[in-house]
C-alpha cells in the first residue's frame, strides 16, 4: 500500500489549482515553444546575443506574472553568461525566504544529424506519457523554469492573494551548460540579494516509471591525470625487459589496487565521512520499479558490477566510486613493437557522497599513488580543480517534506526519494546561500536531455506547475 | 685466476695464423669497405636492386676463396631476398659438416640526421678499443661474414691444406633485418643441401669491457594484444560510474596480476619447462664485469627490477618475462571526460628461456585472460604468429668447447659464456637442419648496430678470423 505525504492542500484548493493549469496548457505550450525557438547555447561563442534573447525573453515573462524586480545580472563582466535575477516579496511580514534556482541555457545540439527533427523549432507530437513537446532544452531547462511561473500564476489566482506566501527570488542562470564556471563567484558577489530559507533546484527529474519521486541527493566529484615516467627511452624488451621497472605494469598495479575485491575503493579513509543509507532510503530505493536487464540494455553493459552489499541503484546514487576514464601509453599502433616504454598516463575519478571532500579524498588519492610507485618510476597526478562536493538533503529536511506534500498532492501518489549519479553545483550554492536546498523536477529519463530529439512531456510540465502552486502553501506552513 | 680453454693449435701454429691474419689487416679493411659500399637494405624495396648486387660481391668473395660451389639462392620466389650459398668439401671423407650462418643484408639508416659520418662510406679512425671501421654493416654483420673468409684463407694458408678439415658450408641470408620472413621457408626447401653436424652462428657479439665471451642463448618470444570490450557505448560515469564493469580496470586488474609480489609471471605452468641456471653459469655470469649505475645510466632508468633471487643479468638473459609494450582505451586527450569507456587494448609478450614453448605459453595467457575476465566483460586475444623459439647451447655441447677453445686461443683469455636477452631464428635453424647450433661473434656492445653510427673494432674482426682458422681444428679434432 502506498501512501501519500501529508498535505496542507484541501481537494477545493486542488480541484481549482488543477483546472486553471490544465485551461491554461495550450498558452503554456506557445509560451514555452516562443522560448525554445531561441537558441542559447552559451557553449558556442555564436550564440552569446542568442542567449542574451533568452535572458530577455524571460525577464519580461516573469514581469508579466508580476515579479515587482526583474534583473539581468552578468556572470564574470559585462560579456559573461546573463543570469535573470527576479524578487517578489510576500505581503506577509514573517513570510520565510525561497531562491529557486533554474537555467535558460541549453546543451549545444551536436550531432545534429542525428536529430529526427529540427531542434529550435518546436512541436507537438503525442507519445507514451502524454504529449511531447519536441525541442532543445524543453525539458532541460526552459520547461522546468517555465512551469514555476504557470504554477505561480496558479496559485495567486486560486488563493486570491495579490503576492506570494513566500518572498519569492529567481536565479535563473545562463552557463550551466558550460559547467557554471562564473556562477558561483556572481553569487558571491550578489550575496546579500539572495538572503533565503531555503533553495529549490528545478533542474532535475523524476524516477519515470510512473513512480513520484523527489530527488535528495546529487554526488560530488573530483578528478585527476596520472602520469607515470620510467626510463628516459623507449627501451629494446630483449635487451632490457625483465630488469628495469614498466611504467605500464607500474600503472596496472597502481590502478588494478583502487579496488578490493568486494569492489570497494582503497584509499585510506575514502569511507569515513560517507553518510550510511539509512535504512528508511533502502526501502524507498527497493520500492521503485527497477528492471534490472532494461537498465543493463540502456547502459549497453551485459553485466551489473560494484560494491559488494548494494543493489545497482544504491551503487550509483548513495555510494561513493572510482572510475578509470582512460589509459595510454606504449606503443599503442597496429603489429606490435616490444618496447619498455617511457610513460603511462591514466585518467581518474572519484564519485563522492556526502559528507566526503574533494580535498581529503585528492589527499588520499596522491599518497596512495607515492606509496605505490615503484622505485625508478616517478609519479605525477594533477587534479582538474578542486572538485565537485555532494549534497545531500537529510531526510527530516521540512522543505523536503513540504516538497513530498506538494508533489504527492499533484501526483495523488505516494512519493519517494531517489538520488542523481551525477555532480551538480548544489553543494556550493547552499554553502553560498547558507540556506539548505532541496530539488524538484518533473523531467523524464527518457527526455533525451543533452542528446539528439530532446523532449518534455506537457503533462508533466503541467504536474510541475501545481506541485509548485501547493509548494509555496506547504513551505509557508510550516513552523519557522 | 683465469684459465684459459684447453686448445689443439700450438704456439707455432698460432703465431703463424696470427701473423697471417695481421698482415693482411690492411686488405681485408679495403675489401670490407667495398663491400660496405653496397647499400644492401632489404627492408627498402629501391635497394632491392643493391642487396643482390651484395650478394654477387660476396659469391665473388668466396669463390676467389677458393669454393668450389657457390650459389644464390632466392627466398620466397625469383624476386625475394638473394641468399648466398657456398660449399667447400674437404679431402678428407670422415670430416664433420659445418653451416656458417651469417647474413649480408643490413639496418636501415633512419634517422640519417643523426649520423656523424655517411652510412655507405666506410672510413677507418681510431677509438679505445683499436681502430674502428665505419659504416652500417661493418659489426652487423657483414665484418662478421667476411672474418670468416680471411680466417679460412689463414687456416689453409698456415695449414698447408688445400681444403678445410670439415666440410664448410655458407648461408649468408638477404633478409635478416626483415625478420627473416622467408629464410625459414627457404632452409625447409634446400634441406638436403644444409645436412651438418653443427651451425655456426656469426651474428652476436661479445660482452665488452676486456671479457673474452661466447654467447650460448637467447631469449625466444611471443606476443599479443588483448582487447578489452565492455558496454557497447561510453556511459557517463556520474550515471552508470560503480555499477557496470569498466574494460580498463578489468585490464588493470589483468595485468597487474600478471606478476606476483616477487615479479614472477603468474601464468600456469610458465616455469616449469624452463632450465634452471647451473651453478656453473651462474658463477661465469658472476665473473663478468658489471657496473650496474653504467648500465642504468645506458637504460636511462632510475632503478634496476625483476624476479627475486637473480642479478640483472641473470634476469634479462636467462630468465623468462612479461612486458606490457603499449595500453590504451577511453579519453586519451586533453583535460576531463568522466566517461566509462567501451574498451581497453593491450600490447603484451613473453621472452621465453628454453624448453618453453611459445604455444604452450600462448595457451596459458588465453586461459589466464579467460579465468579473469569479469562478468560482462569480452576479451579477445590475438597472437602475433606463432612465436619465437628460444634457444640454448648445453654447457657440454663439443661444439661450444671449440669454439671456446678457438676464442681462448686468439684472445689467450678464459672465455666465459654469455647470453642475449633478445630472439633471433636461432631455434628454428637448428630444429630444421637437425643439428647444434653455436653462436661465434666479436661484435661489441658499443658497436651502434641498429643505430645511427655503426661501426665495427678492426682487431676484433681480427681476432674473429684468428679464431675461425683455429675453430675447423677444433672441430675436427673432436670425435665423431
Amino acid at each position: 500500500m502506498s501512501s501519500r505525504p501529508a498535505s496542507v492542500i484541501d481537494d477545493d484548493r486542488r480541484d481549482a489549482v488543477r483546472a486553471y493549469v490544465n485551461s491554461h496548457r495550450d498558452e503554456f505550450v506557445a509560451q514555452l515553444s516562443d522560448w525554445l525557438r531561441i537558441p542559447s547555447v552559451w557553449t558556442d561563442p555564436e550564440r552569446a546575443d542568442d542567449v542574451r534573447r533568452s535572458a530577455e525573453w524571460l525577464a519580461d515573462a516573469l514581469r508579466e506574472v508580476g515579479f515587482p524586480t526583474v534583473e539581468i545580472w552578468t556572470a564574470g563582466g559585462p560579456d559573461g553568461a546573463p543570469c535573470v535575477f527576479a524578487e517578489w516579496p510576500s505581503d506577509d511580514p514573517d513570510a520565510k525566504t525561497i531562491v529557486v534556482y533554474g537555467h535558460h541555457d541549453v546543451q549545444p545540439v551536436d550531432p545534429i544529424d542525428k536529430w529526427s527533427f529540427a531542434p529550435f523549432e518546436p512541436a507537438v507530437v503525442d507519445g507514451p506519457d502524454g504529449d511531447k513537446l519536441l525541442g532543445r532544452g524543453a525539458s532541460d531547462d526552459k520547461g522546468q523554469v517555465l512551469y514555476h511561473l504557470l504554477g505561480l500564476k496558479a496559485h495567486l489566482e486560486t488563493s486570491g492573494r495579490t503576492s506570494p506566501p513566500v518572498n519569492l527570488k529567481f536565479v535563473v542562470e545562463g552557463e550551466e551548460e558550460s559547467g557554471s564556471p562564473k556562477f558561483t563567484q556572481l553569487l558571491k558577489e550578489k550575496r546579500d540579494r539572495l538572503d533565503c530559507d531555503a533553495v529549490v533546484v528545478s533542474d532535475t527529474g523524476m524516477y519515470g516509471e510512473g513512480a513520484t519521486t523527489v530527488c535528495i541527493g546529487v554526488r560530488g566529484l573530483t578528478d585527476c591525470q596520472v602520469d607515470l615516467h620510467g626510463p628516459d627511452v623507449d627501451l629494446h624488451s630483449g635487451s632490457f625487459g625483465g630488469a628495469v621497472p614498466n611504467p605500464l605494469t607500474a600503472m596496472a598495479k597502481l590502478l588494478a589496487g583502487l579496488h578490493d575485491d568486494d569492489n570497494r575503493v582503497t584509499l585510506k579513509g575514502f569511507y569515513d565521512n560517507v553518510q550510511p543509507l539509512s535504512d528508511r532510503e533502502r526501502e524507498m530505493i527497493a520500492k521503485l520499479p527497477f528492471d534490472e536487464a532494461r537498465w543493463l540494455a540502456t547502459a549497453e553493459s551485459r553485466a551489473a558490477h560494484g560494491e559488494s552489499g548494494f543493489s545497482t541503484l544504491e551503487r550509483i546514487w548513495a555510494r561513493p566510486t572510482c572510475e578509470i576514464h582512460g589509459v595510454w601509453g606504449g606503443y599503442m599502433l597496429a603489429g606490435h613493437k616490444t618496447i619498455v616504454p617511457t610513460d603511462a598516463h591514466a585518467k581518474v575519478s572519484f564519485r563522492l557522497i556526502a559528507d566526503q571532500q574533494p580535498l581529503d579524498v585528492q589527499a588520499a588519492f596522491r599518497a596512495y599513488v607515492e606509496e605505490n610507485t615503484p622505485p625508478g618510476i616517478t609519479a605525477n597526478v594533477h587534479f582538474f580543480g578542486d572538485g565537485v562536493q555532494p549534497y545531500l538533503v537529510p531526510l527530516d529536511d521540512p522543505a523536503l517534506g513540504a516538497v513530498a506534500s506538494a508533489l504527492g498532492r499533484a501526483f495523488e501518489d505516494e512519493v519517494l526519494f531517489t538520488r542523481e549519479g551525477g555532480s551538480g553545483p548544489e553543494a556550493e550554492i547552499s554553502q553560498i546561500l547558507q540556506a539548505p536546498l532541496v530539488f524538484l523536477g518533473v523531467g523524464l529519463p527518457t527526455d533525451r536531455i543533452h542528446a539528439p530529439d530532446e523532449h518534455a512531456v506537457i503533462p508533466l510540465l503541467l504536474k510541475g506547475a501545481e506541485a509548485v502552486a501547493y509548494l509555496w502553501d506547504e513551505l509557508a506552513a510550516q513552523p519557522a
